[in-house]
């Protein structure tokens, strides 16, 4: 929430920002990671309210009006709070006045209310949540008792500025910037080199030919690679720490105001902004989420740093685009097309070092896919995305050496999907495809092979994890569960053995 | 991390519980959200040590050593805060021993330490997290410094009582209880009956039969229908406000105690604790989670509220059971067996009332599903689950006033999946399966039907949430969202002018 107050301190405008709350919702963690982020900025263009009516959906609060209880835990957080009767429009308009002039600290206005007020049979009574008055004896009733302590404003009154024009805000709007062109890769085929690494150094590209590009860490810059951007653009770049959350959300306030936030942490840690992640995708809000050392095949740290969810928590979702890049030059491609690709994204790298396989020309789009190697004999499509690229490769260079050739593409974008060139692609590798996965079996890849072809008369072969993993060598965890060359040569003999697919046309 | 304690408290347990933090972490959330929790029960046998060495994994941390900041966060949230030179091995024991003797509240000893002491060139010092030293020089520099620094225990100084023996704790293991059986349901057929209230029923049957049974709530419980649970057993019930990773948490350290819990809230809110959800599967943990209001069918609440992805974010966990009732009777017995099903589970119910279709004598299995409506004729197998299963049987209906028969089934169990049934059930009608969920298109009934088939040349046509929704009347959204009964009906008619599927049996 603070950030986009954060985003008018660094663009020089003078907005402010103010966020209203709950007293139930104050129990989320999710805002205490906002709180400490707004004040560790020293955010004093931040203001919010907390309506602290002391009843819950279900019963009254953990504090219900226990104004002390906030004050200490907003104060203990670095915020000026101001304790206020918020029935008293008086006191609410100096507050906010006071809020302005708090220099130094975001303010919070605790403001103390009950709940139903001024309607004698729901006023601070529990059981009122999300229900509505029964029209007729009830809604006339609660009316007309409004009606009759409805006190007109008087001239030189308290509240009397209350009924003034209220001036229009001048225009924040910015002059619009025309993108430069962003710098193409500049890799040598067959060079060693982890797409993490190619998401940070396209990243700095981004950040030099656009300056609406900006970018959100959670303390693990070094091994996503965002620090790269933080050298060049360091007031672009936003630390949250260890707190997913804020950082989520912070990139979705920052979208509303106009910027292309990049969100970057270990794919797993994405997991504690699922709510975000969901949000976003109801807002239709332009963030561009980038999820590291996602799969078995960031080896030995073993499962709770191993996303096997990751590409289900986004693909789920009716409209994130999905991208998963193999090599160092469709990770810079991808990044720069999730950039510019209108709503939110996700972009999936790996920790090992992969060799280049594309040109530095080569193009890519959202809803591409690429077709590595071919022929007109192909016993199978293998489709892999990201590391089990390679693995493919190797399987079909196996395979060729037993005379069985095998159709190889890169699933770049697994949402949007390209469906014609799929089914066009199996149906010339004898009606099979064989999906393989560093992600488990439900929710990925396989199933959204299995979906788009589903009337095409195609099969669809997967291999995924379908475990828990346990630590190990990458190479040995691939093989482990399933998702290695080695799988891969099985599934295409296996099917040999089968008769071939009915294929409709 | 303190319901273990909090535990202990109401079982009228000595042990204490004491959890080690990071300072880093520290900026997540979630530990705000227990801390606020801990503090509210009064904790008094739960000790908290936050290991402060100011550095996170990418630079130094948000407050650094500035003890003060801790100090004071940790005050305001209720807690007992000790700070102590963490090298200082009398400093530790005092603290441990002024923690047991705080009554009333919890403790949290903050340590300030310094990373790598003792070994000169990584000393204070920034970026080793997790980086070994090099074998060889490094690794045999820093060993030489630590042993120069050893110093042995002197009898009757600071530190002479850390050489003696640690007496084992007390056997804390409780009479092992044989739970009662649980009461059958009770409904007639017919009947209109929500799924979450009949959870709320099962839990308080499950609560007589079985002390080991307790529910967590996250301020909803009136509409969950956890709240007859707590009228029940109030002193098995937690509620944990709106704070849904420590309610998660919470139930994660009851079942390693041994007890059955189950969390539950609206399925939507679930998403918040999607990390505490994975971690749960990754140490295969016995949690019953419960999502409620799940799906367009909740209606005017609007897409917020809406859980579209819960199904793929259990299910995309290899260990999950996911079972999915469609009326009151298979509710019941869902609940049941997911208490005595190894491991993690999600139970999801509906919103709107529901008729009774099953007699109080039906039996369920995890894994299990049920033929609804059958023939020698059926042109196609339609399979449902929860709201979708009436859809289903409305479209019987109508094809069935047209002369068309189609197979009805109740996917009550989505994880584990009884395959087997399935393609027996498509085999028997014309090849072709439809299925129709209340639930996006990716990750859930689809794909695992899609899944399940693949090898069978079965035909798979899904009906699922393929937009993000709107807010309308719940029959208006099944309709708008192409899962009502005319769906399914043009589902159908559409397949009799398909050829039929070809099926391998």
């Amino acid at each position: 929430m603070g950030r986009t107050a954060l985003s008018a301190r660094r663009i020089q405008s003078e907005y402010r920002t103010y966020v209203l709350l709950g007293d139930g919702e104050s129990a989320e963690g999710s805002v205490w990671e906002a709180a400490n982020a707004a004040s560790m900025d020293r955010l004093d263009n931040f203001c919010g309210i907390t309506d602290v009516n002391a009843l819950g959906q279900s019963r009254p609060t953990m504090w219900q009006h226990d104004m002390e209880q906030f004050e200490r835990r907003w104060r203990a957080f670095g915020w000026h709070p101001i304790v206020i009767d918020g029935h008293d429009l008086t006191a609410i308009l100096d507050a906010l006045d006071e809020a302005r002039k708090t220099k130094g600290q975001p303010t919070m206005i605790l403001a103390r209310t009950i709940k139903g007020k001024g309607v004698s049979f729901v006023e601070g009574r529990d059981g009122w949540h999300g229900k509505p008055f029964k029209k007729g004896e009830e809604l006339d009733r609660a009316i007309a008792e409004l009606e009759k302590q409805f006190v007109p404003v008087q001239p030189g009154g308290p509240a009397a500025n209350l009924s003034s024009q209220i001036s229009k805000p001048p225009s924040t709007s910015r002059p619009v910037v025309t993108p430069k062109p962003v710098a193409a890769p500049a890799y040598t085929m067959g060079e060693q080199v982890a797409t993490r690494e190619a998401y940070g150094a396209a990243l700095v590209k981004l950040g030099e030919a656009d300056p609406l590009v900006v970018a959100l860490d959670a303390d693990v810059k070094n091994s996503t690679f965002s620090d790269r951007f933080e050298k060049a653009f360091p007031d672009r770049f936003y630390e949250n720490f260890i707190a997913e959350q804020v950082m989520v959300g912070a990139a979705m306030g920052m979208a509303a105001r106009g910027a292309i936030p990049f969100p970057s942490t270990f794919a797993c840690f994405l997991t504690r902004a699922a709510d975000f992640i969901r949000m976003a995708a109801i807002s239709n809000v332009n963030i561009k989420l980038a999820g590291s050392h996602a799969g078995v095949s960031i080896g030995e740290d073993g499962p709770s740093q191993m996303a096997l969810e990751d590409l289900a928590m986004c693909r789920t979702q009716p409209n994130y685009a999905v991208l998963y890049p193999c090599d160092a030059v469709s990770a810079e491609r991808l990044v720069v097309l999730a950039a510019y690709h209108p709503g939110p994204a996700y972009i999936r790298t790996s920790r090992p070092k992969t060799p280049v396989i594309y040109s530095n020309e080569e193009t890519f789009t959202v809803g591409g896919l690429k077709v590595l190697r071919e022929s007109g004999e192909d016993a199978a499509a293998v489709i892999g995305a990201g590391v089990t690229v390679f693995e493919a490769l190797k399987a079909y260079d196996q395979l060729k050496a037993s005379g069985t050739a095998i159709r190889v593409i890169d699933l770049y974008s697994v949402a949007p999907f390209d469906r014609a060139g799929l089914v066009s692609a199996g149906r010339a590798s004898g009606g099979h495809l064989i999906t393989v996965e560093d992600h488990y079996a439900a929710g990925g890849i396989g199933d959204a092979v299995a979906e788009a072809v589903a009337d095409s008369g195609l099969t669809v072969h997967r291999l995924a994890v379908r475990e828990i993993a346990r630590s190990g060598k990458p190479e040995e965890l691939l093989d482990r569960y399933g998702i290695s060359a080695t799988h891969i040569v099985d599934a295409v003999r296996a099917l040999r053995e089968q008769p071939s697919a009915r294929i409709r046309r």
